[in-house]
C-alpha cells in the first residue's frame, strides 16, 4: 500500500471534486469479492476494484468504503475475522488497523454499512456509486440501495417482475450510476502521480523481464505455451499478477488469442501482448513480435519495419493538446503509405485513409489509457474516459473501436500499439462486398493470406510538452530483436 | 473431447435415472460464461461448467444444453460467431458442428433457447436446472425460466421487489433447483468410467511433475512463490489450467493459505497442496510436506509419521460398504494415539476421539469426492454428494467439516488427507475455554506452538475389495521424500 496520506488526500481531492460539482450525499465504493470458479469455494484469483484500491489501497475482498460529500468524512467497512477465518486463511488485520493504514476511520460491519445507507436512502440523501461491472456487485448494491425496481403501476399490473427484474436491475443499477462520481473519479484517475509512474514502471520491469525471456526461449520445434508458461512464471516470481490474460501466438492476426495450442515453426513470427501488475495493481501492456526463427523473412521485415514506423510517429505526435484520434489517423497513414508502397493497397495514402481501406489491415485503436486497469477506467464508460466535448465516438470501422481520442493531458498514460494484420475471414468479406475495393489489391493479398500479424506496444506517458515512452526499452527494431535472439544461450 | 458416443450415452443414462424417478418435462444445463475481473472484457481464464461439460463436452463460454425426459431428445444451443468475434477470437465451430462432436443435435440460437423454455413453462412443463453457483448463472437461469419472484399477495402489498428480489432470487433459483436432477446427477458422476479414471490418472501425472519439481527446487533461501510458479508453470507447460489455487507454504497450519510471502529457511516444513486439470477438466489433488532444508528433524518426523500412518490406515480401511467417517474416525485415532505418545494428549484414544480432543489438531475432513470438480459436485449440496440416509452430518468441531462421510461405491474417487496442525489462535481459544482440558497437554503444547501443520493426501479409486491410490507413486515416506531431496542437482 502506499501511505496512509496518500489515500487520504486521493479521497479528499475527490470531495473536493464532487463538491465543486454541487454533489451532495454519500459516495458508496464497494471492494469486490471472491468470483466463483466452478463452485462456490473455489475461487479465481482475488482482483480488487480498482477504484476502491485507489482510494482505500485494501487489496482484500469484502470491504468497503464511503465517504460523506457532506461531513468530509470517509469510512472503511467490513467483518472482523472470525476463529473459522483464521483456521482456513490465518490472522488478519481488523477493519481498526485496515482503516488506520489507508487514513481514515472503520465504518463497522457490513451489516452496519447496510443498516447506514438504508437509513440515508430514507432520509433522501444521495448515494452516489458506479457502474458495477460483475452480478455480484449489482447484487450487493441493490440490496445496499434496497433498490425497488417494481414499483410503478406496470410492475403492479404485471405482479411479476423476475427475469425483467433481473434484468432492469442490472440495467437500472449501471444507469444509475453517478454521473458527477463517474466524472470526478475519472478525472483524478487519468492524471497519474509520480508514486503512480513508479508502480506502472515497476510494472514494466516485469515485462522486461518476460519479452527477454521469451526472446531466449523462442525457437523452432517449442510450442507457444513454453513461451506463455515461461512469461507467465516470472510474473508469479514476482510475487504480482498478469494485469490480463496473455496473448502468445503464431497467429497474430487473431487480436485477443487466448490458445497456446501451436508448435513453433521456422518462418512462424510469434506475437506476444502481456502484462504484469505491480505490488500495488498497476497494469503494464506490452506487444512485441518475434521471428520464431531468429530472423525476420524480408517480407516479414517490410511489414514490420511499417508497424514500426506508424509507432513512432504516434510517440513522437503524442502531446498534450494533440487529440489521440490524430496519432492514430497518423499511425494509420503510416501503415497505409507501407502497404500502399508494397502494392497491396493503391490511390492516394490521405484518400486510403479517408475511405478506411487500411482498416482491413489495422481494425482497431492505437491504444488506451493504462493504470490501475490495462484498459484503464473501461467500466466507467470509454466515452468517459476515451471522448470529450470536442471529440466524439466515429462510427467507421477501425474507428469506432478506438478507446482513446481526446487530447490527454500530462500525468495521462497511454498505450501505443499499432498492428498490421492479415485476416483471411475479413479478406474476404470486403472481397465478396467489394469494400473499398479501389484501394485494395485484393490479388496480391491473396500471398498475404497466410502472413499472420504484427503488433507493437509501448506505454508512454504524456509530459508538458509531449511523452516519454515509460520503462527499460525492450529491444523492438528488428536488428535489436535478432540480436536479442541471437545472443540466447 | 471424448468421443460423440460418450456424451450420448452419459445423456441417455441420465434421461433413464429421470424417467425411472417419475420425473418429467425438460432439463436445462447451461453452460458458463466469462467472469469479469476488474471489467467486463478483461476476463478470468475460462471455466466450464462441469455438468454441462460432463453431459455436452464443450469448453466455451456461452453454449446451453437440454434434454426432454418426454421425448429423449437432446440439443445443443448457442450463438455462431459472428465477424467481429471472428476477428476477436479467430474461426470457431458453428453450433452443428459442435452439436454433432457431442452427439446430440443443434438447438439454436441462445435466444430461440429463451422462446422454447418460456413456451413450455406456459405449458407448464417442469424445467429442471441445478442450484447456481456464479450470479451471471442466477441471471441466466431467471432469464430462462422468467421467474415471478415478486408475484404474490407480499409483493403486491410492499410494490417493491428490489433488493429483496434479488436476494431471493438467488435463493429461489437454489431451492427450486430439480432435487430429481441433483439425485440422477450425482448418482451418475460419483461413480467413474474407465475413461475419467484415466483422465484423473493424466492430471495426476501432471501433480507428479509438479511436487518432483518442488522437491529438486525447495531449499533455504528461497521464497514460497519461487516454488509456487514453478509448480504452476508445469501446469502450463502441459497445456491445462490447476484445478483449484496452489497452497504453498511454511504457514501449513493455515489451512487455505494462498500467500507466497514467506522466504523459506532451515528448519522449515513447506506444505504444498495442489492440483492440475486434465485436458478434459479432471481434476488431481495432493498434498505433500518437505523439510526445506532437505532433512526433518526429529520432531518433524514423528509428527510426519504419524499423520503417514493415519493416512495409510484410512487407505487399508476404504472399501465399498465402509462408510468414510470411519475411515476419518480411524485417521483420527492414529493422530490422537500418536499424540498421546508424545505426550501432548493424555487419556485413552478412544475417550479423546470421542471427546474430540484430536480435531484442536485435525480440524478438518479426512477427504472428498473428486472428479470434474475437485471437490466433486460441491455446489449440487455436499449431503448429497458425501451423506445419504444411513449417515448423517455431525454437529461437532472437527466431523460437521467432513464433506464425504457415506460408504462409496466401487468407481468413486475420493481424496485421503489428514493433517496434523498446531493452530496458536486455536490453542490460545481451547485453553482460555477449557475446551476439552483433560485430555490436552496445553503446557507440552506451548513447545510447538511454531511448528507449523503437516497434511498429507492421495487420491483414492474405491475398487470392488478396496481401493487404489491413483497415478505414479509421489515420495511420500519421509525416507523417500529426503531421498528424493538429496538427489537434486
Amino acid at each position: 500500500m502506499f501511505s496512509a496520506e496518500t489515500y487520504a488526500a486521493r479521497r479528499k481531492t475527490l470531495l473536493e471534486h464532487l463538491a465543486a460539482a454541487g454533489a451532495t450525499g454519500i459516495v458508496f465504493l464497494p471492494g469486490n469479492v471472491h468470483s466463483a470458479r466452478n463452485y462456490e469455494d473455489n475461487t479465481y484469483p482475488f482482483r480488487q476494484d480498482s477504484t476502491f484500491l485507489y482510494y482505500f489501497g485494501h487489496n482484500h475482498a469484502g470491504l468497503n468504503g464511503t465517504l460523506d460529500v457532506d461531513s468530509g468524512e470517509s469510512r472503511l467497512w467490513g467483518d472482523d475475522p472470525s476463529m473459522e477465518g483464521i483456521i482456513w486463511s490465518g490472522p488478519l488485520p481488523g477493519l481498526a488497523e485496515r482503516a488506520a493504514r489507508c487514513g481514515c476511520a472503520p465504518g463497522g460491519s457490513n451489516d452496519s454499512l447496510v443498516s447506514l445507507l438504508h437509513a440515508a436512502g430514507r432520509k433522501g440523501r444521495t448515494i452516489h456509486h458506479l457502474p458495477p461491472y460483475r452480478m455480484d456487485s449489482v447484487q450487493w448494491l441493490a440490496h445496499c440501495l434496497a433498490t425497488r425496481v417494481c414499483a410503478g403501476p406496470d410492475a403492479l399490473e404485471q405482479h411479476a417482475c423476475g427475469a425483467e427484474a433481473f434484468d432492469s436491475l442490472t440495467r437500472s443499477m449501471r444507469q444509475q450510476a453517478s454521473l458527477p462520481l463517474i466524472r470526478a473519479v475519472v478525472a483524478q484517475r487519468s492524471v497519474k502521480s509520480i508514486e503512480e509512474v513508479a508502480e506502472i514502471e515497476k510494472a514494466l520491469g516485469i515485462s522486461y523481464a518476460m519479452y527477454t525471456k521469451a526472446m531466449e526461449l523462442a525457437r523452432p520445434g517449442l510450442g507457444e505455451r513454453c513461451i506463455a508458461a515461461a512469461m507467465n512464471a516470472t510474473v508469479a516470481l514476482a510475487g504480482t499478477h498478469n494485469s490480463f490474460t496473455t496473448i502468445c501466438t503464431i497467429r497474430g492476426e487473431v487480436l485477443h488469442n487466448h490458445d497456446y495450442s501451436h508448435t513453433m515453426h521456422q518462418g512462424d513470427l510469434l506475437l506476444i501482448d502481456s502484462g504484469a501488475e505491480s505490488d500495488m495493481g498497476y497494469a503494464s501492456d506490452i506487444t512485441r513480435t518475434l521471428p520464431v526463427g531468429g530472423l525476420f523473412s524480408a517480407r516479414q521485415r517490410d511489414i514490420y519495419t511499417l508497424v514500426l514506423r506508424a509507432q513512432q510517429k504516434a510517440i513522437d505526435m503524442a502531446a498534450p493538446g494533440v487529440p489521440f484520434l490524430h496519432c492514430h489517423l497518423a499511425a494509420a497513414a503510416c501503415i497505409a503509405e507501407g502497404l500502399q508502397s508494397m502494392g497491396l493497397l493503391r490511390g492516394s495514402v490521405d484518400d486510403i485513409v479517408s475511405c478506411g481501406a487500411h482498416a482491413l489491415f489495422f481494425p482497431h485503436g492505437l491504444g488506451h489509457m493504462l493504470g490501475l486497469d490495462v484498459h484503464d477506467m473501461e467500466h466507467l464508460g470509454e466515452d468517459h474516459v476515451g471522448y470529450d466535448e470536442t471529440v466524439s465516438r466515429s462510427t467507421k470501422f477501425g474507428l469506432r473501436g478506438l478507446r482513446f481520442a481526446r487530447a490527454p493531458l500530462p500525468g495521462f498514460t497511454l498505450t501505443v500499439e499499432p498492428g498490421c494484420y492479415f485476416i483471411p475471414a475479413l479478406m474476404d468479406k470486403w472481397k465478396a462486398e467489394g469494400i473499398c475495393k479501389d484501394f485494395i489489391n485484393f490479388d496480391a493479398l491473396e500471398h498475404f493470406r497466410d502472413f499472420g500479424g504484427i503488433r507493437i506496444e509501448d506505454d508512454i506517458l504524456i509530459t508538458d510538452s509531449g511523452c516519454r515512452v515509460l520503462g527499460r526499452p525492450i529491444p523492438k527494431t528488428p536488428e535489436g530483436i535478432e540480436a536479442r535472439m541471437h545472443a540466447r544461450a
